[in-house]
């Protein structure tokens, strides 16, 4: 397994992992900050959810749509949307052997407009601060697949 | 190609492809699922997609939503939002030379309750059954990415 | 970084790379879309983002669901739903080491298909077509799988 302990040890790759993994995580809390909506508001998508929680309300009327939980699942979609590009493109990108420099700062931008780009959804701000953050994410992915289709195009 | 080659020659990195594989399987399958219950309900999402088949009704009736087709699409959302860390972080863990019967402890238990949580959430089966296997899915891929960062970190 | 710079000089693996981007960029698109449907048709899923527009009508009554809109949103789920295994299939079949000409005609069927397949939801063509090119993309993802699992097998 010689040349994939190699691999793993090339700086951009690490870099790579790392910025990959973390923004993958964030992508993953979504999943735990909608159950905690759904848990504390009593809001669920199925019926049988509502055994876990004790209420007098009618268990059925449980079953609804919430705009605040529908806000954060909104915003778990728009990561996948956005964090899949990101996560293949970066890998493809890191392969192509970029200067360490370039790729930090293209994962950086990436992850901490993805992080930013939460806070604007949950806490509602005024637009266009959502739009503009979304696309910093959007043109960073691009710049990456730039880089991927001028080295390595082969159709 | 020899690395290439060399890679995919070692066990974890084969282990790593055959479960992310059968678990991309697995979640595939819930598209036809769907398309099943779309078909042999006769619900559907768009009104071109009515044409597939023979009815009496007026057409249109036909574009509707159905608690059962729901269940299935977000039995489905809920892999995409769960498989693509695990294939993501997978595929760093596998790089970073774990020992194989860790490896594979990893991807058993993980593809394992992908299954069973497809089953409670098809079956409705009474929670916090879905609650549980989605838990133990989420901490499997929690451990690897500990494993990934602990590793190859580099900010 | 030597077996990286060798990994991505293997055709194969720069063709999977090359159609890899260009069907994530297709899929991105799907956001830009969206975005342009909101915008011309009025039609927002956040309050906040009624700011982006001038209007007349009460700000509140353009939170609102418009079929036009659902359908492309429709299309860049169904996006994530086949786009992903294909880039998770087809990044460890390329590892197998295929022919190139059979993995060629793989990449290019998939991305091929998935382009039809935009052309057919966007514009509600008539049914079968939107089947039949959806069941060729899954057939090719399908028949790497089969490569990937005969050749890598190791559960």
């Amino acid at each position: 397994m010689a040349e994939v302990v190699h691999m793993i040890d090339s700086e951009v790759f690490l870099a790579f992992s790392t910025y990959a993994t973390i923004v993958i995580l964030k992508m993953m809390l979504m999943s735990l900050v909608t159950s905690y909506f759904r848990l504390t508001k009593q809001v669920f998508a199925n019926i049988e959810d509502t055994m876990l929680v004790k209420t007098t309300d009618d268990k059925k009327k449980l079953v609804r749509i919430d705009p605040d939980v529908e806000r954060v699942r909104r915003c778990h979609l728009n990561d996948l949307e956005n964090i899949v590009p990101f996560v293949v493109i970066g890998l493809l990108y890191a392969l192509t052997g970029p200067d360490l420099s370039s790729a930090l700062l293209h994962f950086r931008v990436f992850v901490g407009s993805r992080f930013i780009h939460t806070v604007t959804y949950v806490l509602a701000l005024p637009q266009p601060s959502r739009g503009l953050v979304f696309g910093v994410g959007l043109l960073t992915t691009l710049s990456m697949a730039y880089r991927v289709l001028t080295t390595a195009l082969f159709l």
